[in-house]
């Protein structure tokens, strides 16, 4: 039932006119997130500029039973941050300050609003790293990175979001302000709220600044593209690597993810003999030595029939190179509006889990074409169904169910995640119970009503 | 008031003989952790051998109204394992397996009885490192670690044990078993209720499995004492260093504290000259070109006058005989029976607060000795405070309640924790509200209401 009320006028009594809008167009661009297919309907946006017109739209949303969705960069993808039923949008676009800076605590203090890779860059200008990063890092805020939890290709080393926040200040459903951890590295005094805020998808509360911490810049990359014959190999690459340096990141893609890179770029292959996979290994590499011995490594590999060859980076040119077979399948398969799955189970059953997956949907959908790539070090698959020309989206979709089904099916078989970065949102709430026991569902829930009694903070999503 | 019951022999109905004492001289074992002078006054123990047993002993205390204690190594210094009122003392010593390697995974599944350097030794011989490490890692259980999120001389590197928990099992307060997160890497569908049982201090649930993920295995490293002149220098000192290296550790002491170990140890000064502050610096040294770049900042620090000189470590042996100083401090002063605080504030302040909080006692106590060592690195202090021999247990005791009252508001000024790594327990409940706000109590008691609704999880822990 969309919600009903004026809301535009009585908003206006708490904020100017510019800070409110119901204009077509706005609500058009703010009402969605990136996910494909879900329907859109706000009643409203603010755009709060302080805390404190954040703690009065949600006293007001208390007051008046007017549900909220908060907005920020609107690059999810599981519609956490649609507003499907006449909600108020709140955005975090004009509470986008970075607000210190402080070389001593490593660590930077800012608004929600601000976009990652803007922090990257201000961070970089002071000589310090900001390691979560992913294709979205244009559009991103920090605010929607902790409330979903972000991870990203750099998470074999670096971590999630959840391991980068130091200080979170959110205002709850309650409207109450908290001011969780402050900065601290160390502190030992009761349950740590503020990891419950992160990856909660708004349905707490909302994040109105956030203390990062940053690390050190690495040292130039060597990236390594291996060639490899058979899944288990990939593991195994992956394990002597790991046993001997930090990897910066492990990925991984198929034949068929890399011929749609080089067909979109115009590129060609990189091996003169293709493999059904590829493993994109960077690592920090800052003298010879540690050149010579990761090219040790990468023998002992080609001895064991791990991999078939290698194309390796020598320089910064060709690093950003060999990135690009990895970073642009999404946008390479994007002409054939692919549905989307972002699944994980632990790394050693991995193999195993994608050999059974690909040969049962191969068999149940012999016409649909399956890319698979990701985050093979954190065990994190990306699953892309690509709607062959000569179905129509109607009947795409309908298969699209079927191939779920089997997806989260199997995903529950090995005790793996339906969302491994994506949340849950609007799309995976169906399937929470494929990952998360029914009494932990109730224990969600009943966290759920501590924070949000009257359930106005982005209801509807991750459960109804 | 005391619980009354005849506990062992209702027991007795659900745990073989063996598994349930009421004998005094186990009750006195098992009564308390190692904070001093608090009472204990337990009402039987039981050694529960499965998941099954624990969740039938929470059901029994639901039943009764038994109220229970956890008991790990019992190695505390809050009093988080201390029973005062007649409780049922679970104990994990009969829970002590570890379950299942994987070097795929690189992770280990373990029972919460496991001690931690047993688990350090399990994983080393495979290969592979367990990074969190602490001077009671002899007696220490995994379990305890979790419940109070230990952290100890690696976190700078590390961080803490919540970051190497992948997997948690808990019997929630209702006698529910959760199966948290199951060793994923990445999991986004919804709370992440692993991070809120970790650090609760087994007031909302008892863990009863874990999953701990574990890290290559470092190079040799390379160790260097410096003395200090300025305490403003070894926040200068720090920063430096963390631009340009991963530190393992990063450990501050006074010249007091050196004074203690090298009489107790009969140890040389390690300078011709003292200066009031030594700063300890671990890192991995591998190559001589690490060795040559190390080497280039210390001179840079000697040349800001940072640092008045340094010992440094070549060999594996200087590195443990460099490691004395620091480590040795706790056991060094244990004779003058020192009344102990664990406090931390935001690294770029710690110079401010230790100089105020110093100075503000040394004024308030001049009979007393003030002994400063920690984790500077984390922005820990560990602060000690010395018996004179010639006041009484009371008379001392008095005064620490005086110190205390400084030390505290102090923190509270810094936005500083008042338990940085300790724990609550029984100890640091009174000032509790010095770190938390009312708001985030008052949600931490709803939070516990959930997990534990009759109130028989470790009672008068972290809250009344």
């Amino acid at each position: 039932m969309r919600h009903k009320s004026n809301l535009p006028s009585e908003l206006r009594r708490y904020l100017t006119d510019a800070d409110v809008s119901d204009d077509p167009a706005v609500l058009d661009n703010y009402g969605h997130d990136e996910t494909p297919n879900l329907s859109a309907d706000p009643g409203a946006v603010v755009f709060p500029r302080s805390i404190e017109q954040v703690q009065k739209i949600v006293r007001f949303a208390n007051e008046t039973a007017t549900p909220l969705v908060p907005s920020g960069g609107r690059s999810g993808l599981s519609g956490g941050a649609n507003a499907v039923a006449g909600e108020l949008i709140v955005s975090f676009d004009r509470m986008s300050e970075i607000l210190d800076f402080s070389s001593g605590d490593r660590s930077v203090r800012l608004q929600p609003g601000v976009v990652t890779g803007q922090l990257q860059s201000f961070v970089s200008q002071k000589g310090l790293y900001f390691p979560i990063d992913f294709a979205s890092r244009d559009s991103s805020h920090i605010g929607g990175n902790i409330a979903t939890n972000a991870g990203g290709i750099k998470v074999i080393r670096y971590g999630m979001t959840r391991d980068w926040v130091t200080g979170l200040k959110v205002v709850t459903g309650e409207g109450e302000l908290l001011d969780l951890n402050r900065g601290l590295h160390k502190n030992a005094t009761g349950y740590d709220l503020r990891h419950l805020f992160i990856g909660s998808e708004g349905t707490l509360g909302f994040i109105v600044e956030a203390t990062l911490r940053l690390a050190r810049r690495p040292g130039p990359s060597q990236v390594l593209l291996l060639a490899v014959p058979e899944l288990l190999a990939v593991v195994s690459i992956l394990t002597v690597f790991q046993d001997r340096f930090d990897l910066n990141a492990f990925e991984f893609f198929s034949e068929l993810a890399l011929q749609h890179v080089l067909k979109a770029k115009s590129l060609p292959h990189p091996f003169d003999k293709s493999t059904p996979f590829y493993a994109l290994i960077d690592l920090e590499c800052d003298s010879d030595s540690e050149l010579s011995r990761i090219s040790e490594l990468y023998e002992f590999c080609l001895k064991r029939g791990w991999t078939a060859g290698n194309v390796a980076s020598t320089t910064e040119a060709q690093v950003r190179q060999l990135w690009i077979y990895r970073e642009a399948i999404s946008e390479s398969i994007r002409p054939y509006n692919p549905h989307k799955n972002d699944i994980s189970v632990i790394v050693s059953k991995l193999p195993a889990f994608l050999e059974e997956l690909d040969s049962l949907l191969a068999r149940e959908y012999p016409t649909l074409d399956f890319v698979w790539f990701g985050h093979i070090g954190d065990g994190n698959l990306h699953l892309n169904v690509l709607k062959p020309s000569a179905l129509s989206t109607e009947e795409f979709h309908q298969k699209c169910k079927g191939v779920d089904a089997t997806v989260f099916s199997t995903v529950r078989r090995y005790s793996g995640s339906v969302s491994a970065e994506h949340g849950v949102g609007l799309l995976k709430k169906d399937v929470l119970a494929y990952t998360r026991s029914q009494a932990e569902i109730t224990y969600m829930r009943e966290v759920k009503a501590i924070f949000d009694p009257n359930g106005i903070m982005n209801p509807g999503k991750i459960f109804d």
